[in-house]
């Protein structure tokens, strides 16, 4: 597996069409959502791009509510072929619309399996034909939500139907392209500690970092955060990647960043000098040492060169 | 594409063998790997663990080092089958102490296109016969170096054996687990500007990242490096799991993250009142704003709850 940092020109790929893509991609999601749980409620986020061809990168939005007032939530993100996706949510509004299926589970965990039920429905419509041009059936679901009576949760649903329920040692749950944006939240989510604030402020900093490192990720980016007990949605985002609150966290975590590596240990080097016939220990020709500290008198320090090519 | 965020608990997974755990694996490789290259030289680094079984998680040097003092350097980061890596490495060190094969690569590009031909050599042997069995070919290298008369360079040499070489543009690169510790990378190396000295620094915070999100990536790390016309291993050290520096920088990079984190735009809710007739634009249900700006009267504000489970 390997990963090599040309990708970012991958805008040029040519893809003759979305269905095209999702073989091109091995069935990789060019998608990134995340939800996160946490004591005060969820937040949850996801981008919006669809590559359709390099000429057609189009948006489509990969977040879906069902909520019936003071009763029940449910915020669904979707990742896969937009086809597939496309249709599971059809079917899923055309029941809760009936007062069916999502509108009646009597549990989150059930409302899980509502979806998983029609996950499976839509891949014996489809999967035999998709896999026979080998392409993949590759719906990932996230689910957060509440029901009266219970506390809020999430889950994720798989290709194959089967449910998984965040806990509180493992308060989020990504699907898509999900490392890039995950050394931030690993370090920054805590159920019982992390504000819905803080959440929806990591969750933007995890989209921001995925966005940057792969370019099939991308704007406009819908945010959303739910308080405990709310069944109603009443805070809700969509971030156009030309909005200036975006390009702020952007840029003004870019600094943050670059500013915080500097204030680290700083690496020193004491290099042997190669006609040396005492050898240095290995581990003393490369210190930490905290910055602002002077260097010793009497080191050899490497000095910065022009460029010699 | 779904990553759980419970792959923390992962070394508990039993694997039988090192190649079983290759082909459960599907040939992903459990390493990481950076080389960086910018006008002052390089850096490399590496992680040691290999599994084979989850009681018998074993140490295994991923970094070889190819030296002619005065005339040529070169360092060589693994990642695949340990099986398959070490027949390569034997091959190369044999030619090597006879004075043919990397000892006589009039370039870096030469010495890479040596390298390659040693891994279809190794591929013609095993390929196969690891084929039969389902496990894949799956060796991946980095090589870094200097041949007397030319500067630095970095390559990659794929499992096919073909070389692609790192440029100013993208002046690093990575086997192994590589999506975690990259966006660090991304933000922090410009082949210009990064001291080498930096460049280990952030060599280390992408390896701490991998590590932490990645069970099967871990210490000790090899850390190395050299500076345009050394032409020789001055500056290498091995970071035990225990090494103080080692947990120094990753405990402070954790409290620089979230500092950093804080000192960022804070987000702030206005909820809309679930009744309330006109409703607010969404884009004001969630703002951006000064960390210690102070909230205007009025507003609904969201408040910390305790657990209701």
């Amino acid at each position: 597996m390997v990963s090599v940092n040309h990708i970012r020109g991958a805008s040029g790929t040519i893809l003759r069409n979305a269905q095209e893509a999702g073989r091109l991609t091995d069935g990789r999601a060019m998608t990134y959502c995340v939800g996160i749980w946490t004591r005060d409620g969820l937040v949850m986020a996801s981008d919006s791009r669809t590559n359709a061809g390099h000429d057609q990168v189009n948006i489509a939005r990969k977040m879906h509510t069902f909520v019936q007032p003071g009763e029940r939530v449910f915020i669904l993100l979707s990742s896969g072929s937009l086809s597939c996706t496309q249709s599971i949510i059809t079917l899923l509004k055309r029941d809760f619309d009936q007062g069916k299926g999502l509108a009646q589970a009597p549990s989150l965990y059930d409302a899980a399996r509502v979806i998983g039920e029609q996950v499976r429905r839509v891949s014996d419509m489809d999967r035999d034909a998709l896999e026979r041009d080998d392409f993949k059936f590759n719906v990932n679901l996230v689910l957060g939500g509440q029901v009266r009576g219970e506390s809020p949760g999430l889950f994720i649903v798989y290709p194959q139907g089967n449910p998984l329920q965040a806990s509180e040692d493992s308060p989020y749950l990504q699907i898509g392209e999900t490392k890039y944006g995950r050394p931030i939240l690993d370090r920054g989510i805590r159920f019982h500690r992390t504000t819905l604030e803080e959440a929806a402020k990591y969750a933007l900093l995890s989209l921001d970092s995925t966005m940057r490192s792969n370019v099939t990720v991308g704007p406009p980016i819908d945010l959303l955060a739910y308080g405990v007990d709310e069944f109603e949605i009443t805070r809700l985002r969509r971030f156009a990647a030309s909005d200036p609150d975006l390009i702020k966290i952007g840029m003004r975590w870019e600094q943050a960043l670059r500013q915080a590596v500097g204030r680290l240990p700083q690496i020193r080097f004491r290099a042997r000098r190669p006609a040396e016939p005492s050898q240095l220990p290995a581990a003393e020709t490369i210190e930490l040492v905290e910055p602002g500290v002077s260097e010793p008198a009497g080191e050899l320090q490497p000095q910065a060169k022009p460029p010699s090519s």
